[in-house]
């Protein structure tokens, strides 16, 4: 891009890395300009952003009111196809769960540049988008602050790494015991130690299930192995990735954990730009960075997120739907904090892989895994 | 370069970076080919590497019996036209103290690719150094483990950052009070807790010298105010620098001690290659990074360094000269450790600096500092 200013859609505008994407978007306004926006939840939020930064694309759910705010003229899309729009060069996904990976298709496909926020599109279709980007020749910049991170310390290097080292902040739950994780409330597992999100992430957080999505999306985005991507505890949350290089050399990126700057990042890629409104590291606070191997036992999901990612096929998909409606049981308070990795076991058991599958089943198996759990759900409440 | 062999000289070859780009050199034979050798101490060890790489141009002592194994053919030549040698594409100045300067300017006026460990010679001449190197083409690849990792945090950027973190383990006296360090012994000066090193750095680095001299060879090779070089404490010598980006991104470089990783680098640059004899990271041991802000009251030397960068002229100069010196007396144990930082700060306030200073007009100062401190140590022992 350079100097030109890129067109952007943001889809998933009310959300938290919507909404912070916004952020930064209107701190670099002159850079940044928005075209498309579109939310499935939040329409007085959505109808205030469109008073402010005039999209003439907008997205919503189909049974909500149209907001229009006064003075605005826009042209209603659905979300796939504001990703393809002629007048959009950088598709934002930053929808959760499921929600992504259409879009993201359809961006992908219409060959735009698309910052992806969205774990589920890569974690259930990885390899249908990575080879749909490489004919169509669309970027995909990562959002996520580790693979960010990781994206960061492979600029300028020639060779493929000896290994990523995806660093997490344990949750809010780090070195509890399993008997301990049996009583947890929602209240608790929202309250995340060190990162602002949504409330799918933050459980996902909470249950290292977010970083096993992030170790088969980090498989995807830099066509790396599962065997050579680590995962280590960060307490400080400051470390936010590390890539060890085939000499022995490590490098690892750094800041005060903010989603704004690898937002920022994939926006002005390859440049750099100065934002005032982004924290910098305080040198002379940052006295002491921890780091420690997962307990994999306690938090079971991430073993099963590792597991599906390498055995591939709809195993992924599977993981997605179980896990996204177990999540919701645990927020609506109809199962246990400890429930979620059990479902989402149980129903992997219980799947007949689909090798090599299509779109269309990878979302039947998404499907299937959603109906089973809440099966189990109701079974058990009997 | 690429797949090409590089055409080595090592410039104090029987040093402690000599013989580890040898050690490089030997692990990567089928990359790296070696045409020159040159060293000033150690005339059994130069033989022995004559025997072993058969290069084609030697340079040593005059005072030496030229060492000449059996079934070995060389030219004997200076250090400068060693450097400059039509042979030669690659020199690595591994000469400690002043005697890098001249080779190092011979080299660069060649136009070679110049991997530069020796400190002195940015410091005393950066301003010249720099410019023969932009109009002959010629590059200056760090070697040092700091400047080294600096450079390869700003690999793929554009931008220039907004600061440079020079780590530093704080040598073996961290945490000593001004009073301790009254009595400290020439061994425990030596005994560094994680680098190995010639007499000239380890006493440096238990200064802070070396520390100070680094900020300074920052300064001319990343083109980077003063200002916007910090030093940071860091005692387990895994992070080697970092580098703060204009959007508040930081990236770091961390490796195990080990000078072959940044000798490697430079020569191998920007190709990294896979070396089974550099140690790798031990993740299960990775546990603990600590960082705190150096004393510049117990440690003088630092600030007398970062200060003579700052006042530049012909400062610098006299900062190089009058520390070898005390560094050397220390060695013999004529003066005490903590007079090293005393001679060269009352060096410093007598020196009448000259305002862009020749290179003639640069070594003039090096050598009345150099007298200097050794009036004022025969002036104290009588």
């Amino acid at each position: 891009m350079d100097s030109a200013t890129r067109q952007i859609a943001v889809l998933g505008s009310t959300g938290s890395i919507g909404q912070q994407t916004l952020d930064v978007v209107r701190a670099l306004s002159d850079r940044f300009s928005i075209v498309g926006l579109a939310a499935g939840q939040n329409s007085d939020l959505l109808a205030r952003q469109i008073t402010e930064f005039h999209p003439r694309l907008v997205g919503y759910q189909e049974n909500w009111a149209p907001p229009r705010p006064a003075n605005t003229e826009y042209e209603v899309l659905s979300l796939e196809d504001i990703a393809r729009h002629p007048q959009v060069d950088t598709v934002v996904i930053a929808t959760s769960g499921k929600s992504g990976l259409s879009p993201t298709l359809a961006a992908v496909r219409a060959g735009k540049t698309v910052c992806l926020a969205n774990k589920e599109s890569l974690v259930m279709a990885g390899r249908i988008i990575c080879e749909e980007a490489r004919q169509k020749g669309a970027r995909i910049l990562p959002i996520d602050s580790e693979h960010s991170a990781i994206w960061q310390c492979l600029n300028g290097e020639r060779e493929q790494p000896n290994q990523l080292i995806l660093t997490a902040s344990g949750g809010p739950f780090r070195n509890y015991s399993p008997d301990q994780l049996n009583d947890i409330t929602v209240e608790q597992a929202l309250n995340h130690p060190s990162w602002q999100m949504g409330p799918k992430v933050a459980i996902d957080s909470a249950t290292l299930m977010n970083k096993g999505l992030e170790v088969i999306e980090a498989h995807w985005l830099f066509d790396m192995p599962f065997d050579n991507i680590k995962v280590l505890i960060h307490p400080q949350s400051i470390v936010h990735s590390m890539v060890e290089f085939i000499d022995g050399s490590v490098k690892a990126q750094l800041s005060q954990p903010d989603m704004r700057l690898p937002i920022q990042y994939a926006l002005s890629y390859p440049d750099r730009l100065p934002n005032p409104q982004l924290p910098r590291l305080d040198w002379g606070r940052l006295n002491k960075l921890t780091f420690e191997p997962p307990d994999y036992d306690t938090f079971p999901c991430l073993k099963l997120a590792i597991e599906a990612g390498t055995m591939g096929e709809t195993y992924p998909s599977v993981l997605c739907g179980a896990d996204e409606v177990a999540v919701e049981l645990f927020l609506s308070r109809r199962i246990r904090f400890t429930d979620i990795a059990r479902y989402v076991g149980q129903t992997r058991e219980q799947h007949q892989a689909i090798t090599n599958p299509t779109l269309d089943e990878i979302l039947a198996a998404d499907a299937w895994a959603r109906e089973k759990v809440r099966q189990m759900a109701e079974g058990n409440k009997r």
